[in-house]
């Protein structure tokens, strides 16, 4: 074994309801590990203002898109009010063989295609307290409708129906246990035995 | 489900060879978690100068440990040099059904005796940063001659052959990371969806 054996990074998916917090958890998990790449989305909508190229989104044409589509070089993908949104595969491969850990933020339909074509992903499903909490968050941050919460809680009974294809939930209730959390599976996945019986030497 | 609902306890067993630094880990993991309880053994040797019954062992007499033995009561056990050695399995799975987190110290032999039992006991493998680094430490820490050395190495081989039937390996080559990447097998093994499906209403 050479002294520049380098092991490929794991892919992890995050999904949770909206409202959960993973943009934080991602966040802060991204920035206290210097191994992760969180991956962006390509989408066929415009920019939004301050939104930036390969930052936010990969911004590309309907065309470019579905040449994405047809050449099988989308780990998901889902059109949502007119426009398309997916997850290019390769820029998370080139980061995959340069051993960084990719972390995904994608909804549950979106997951099982990304798990079906990679097994070996790892889930991860984030939760609030409870729905009540939810409800909470929602109530508090958005400027929707009674009804278009009423809306998100249904949606996120959804999401939670199909926690059981993840391999961990976690109960965002503090933050930074939280981030703690996300980070101790992601440390704990790496211990995996398979990953490394070459260091026994 | 009733607001006192506390979920049982994970039995954690580490192994590793002599001189990989197993109690040194387990006692700082124990420190920094306030959940875990470090399973104390029983022998029928007699305590050394300075060892403490329930501390450093339960010491039992001959005929206690065989009927341990002839009524089920041990995880694990082996004659050593004309004495027993083993895990009467009554104390742990007292801390385990308290919610605690059980951790074992033993050599390979007996975590396999262990995980027979419990097909849920996760096991966790203490590697020194090469056999090098391991015959170095043993031959600064030890009074041990050269052959004595040797025999530790050769153990250390058999005792690394058996590494598969471990979820996870951590090189103790930084005891700082050696314990954190405990703590976050620790932690992780308590996010896993089985563990918390209980936690989304």
């Amino acid at each position: 074994m050479s002294e520049s054996y380098k092991p490929k990074g794991k892919l992890f998916v995050i999904s949770g309801p909206s409202g959960a917090g993973k943009s934080t958890v991602i966040g802060r998990l991204v920035k206290q590990l210097n191994n992760v790449y969180f991956s962006v989305s390509a989408t066929t909508r415009e920019p939004r203002r301050g939104e930036r190229e390969g930052h936010d989104y990969f911004f590309i044409t309907n065309s470019e898109f579905e040449q994405l589509i047809r050449e099988g070089k989308l780990l998901e993908y889902a059109s949502y009010v007119g426009h398309y949104y997916g997850t290019p595969s390769e820029p998370v491969d080139r980061k995959l063989d340069e051993g960084f850990d990719v972390v995904l933020d994608i909804e549950t339909k979106g997951a099982a295609q990304v798990m079906e074509k990679r097994p070996d992903a790892i889930g991860i499903f984030l939760f609030p307290g409870s729905y009540e909490i939810l409800r909470q968050r929602l109530m508090l941050r958005s400027t929707d409708s009674p009804e278009a919460i009423e809306k998100r809680m249904e949606q996120a009974h959804v999401e939670c129906s199909r926690v059981e294809m993840y391999k961990y939930i976690i109960i965002n209730d503090r933050v930074e246990t939280a981030v703690d959390e996300a980070i101790a599976i992601i440390t704990a996945e790496k211990c995996k035995t398979s990953e490394r019986l070459h260091l026994l030497k």
